[in-house]
């Protein structure tokens, strides 16, 4: 099973369990809430270590971009299926009302990311940093057109 | 790169990281709690659901146990550097200071579960239960020992 198998794998799993109602994947909403804010904040930490590389805020590792880009892939699938019906309440969380009442537009933001983090992943595997500058772009504009229309500050 | 090549080279990225302080990969110690605790809890919720299967709960469905097994040991090596020196303080949690004071005993659990995770998810591709039974039993072991020895209730 290749890596990009792997991540299409687990993007097809994630895709399953968004279809399915939040009561059978999550004992309660606040687990769901847990779930998407736990795998949204693991993301966010390696997405921002390669943000610092392209940024010249750490010196460039080529090794290590790699590592975290394959890690974002791998996990970019994950969160959505923690925003299912009835998971807007249950525990504190910025989510605006939005989520679920332009749920076609909010999952096409999630598949934007997924979209641009493989990229990413596969920028990060030239090693080349001017590469995972081009793909870091596009990606990170994905995160914040995203929480822009849907996460309360 | 295989799926086995994928794991390794996310424990690999996994235990680079442990080498560093953790300043060097979280901007303070509240963010090193919570990376560890949501990947944590993301790694609860995809193995609580090969458990209901094995235990009987939910009925087996061979592709879901296997998707749900491949996030387990994606992410199996990631936890362990969010256990870096000073995050012992900085946010509410349940790690006993012991995970500090042992820290070689507390490596070699980390390490035991990313061996059975990888077992478990090898278990899983055969796509059958009573091999899944037979990795999860260690594997849930691995997670009760750990938890018993260093996180408070």
């Amino acid at each position: 099973m290749t890596f990009k198998t792997t991540v299409a794998a687990v993007a097809a799993a994630a895709c399953t369990l968004l279809a399915l109602p939040a009561s059978a994947q999550f004992a309660k909403a606040e687990e769901a809430i847990k779930y998407r804010q736990g795998s949204l904040f693991v993301i966010g930490q390696h997405f921002g270590r390669i943000g610092a590389m392209v940024n010249g805020k750490l010196p460039f590792d080529a090794k290590a971009a790699q590592d975290n880009a394959d890690i974002v892939a791998a996990m970019a699938a994950l969160p959505w299926a923690g925003f299912g019906p009835g998971t807007d309440k249950g525990a504190p969380h910025k989510a605006k009302p939005a989520v679920w009442s332009e749920q076609a537009k909010f999952n096409e933001h999630a598949q934007t990311f997924q979209t641009e983090a493989g990229k990413l992943a596969a920028a990060a595997r030239t090693g080349k940093l001017d590469q995972i500058k081009a793909a870091f772009g596009p990606a990170a504009q994905s995160c914040k057109s995203c929480h822009d229309a849907f996460r309360n500050r």
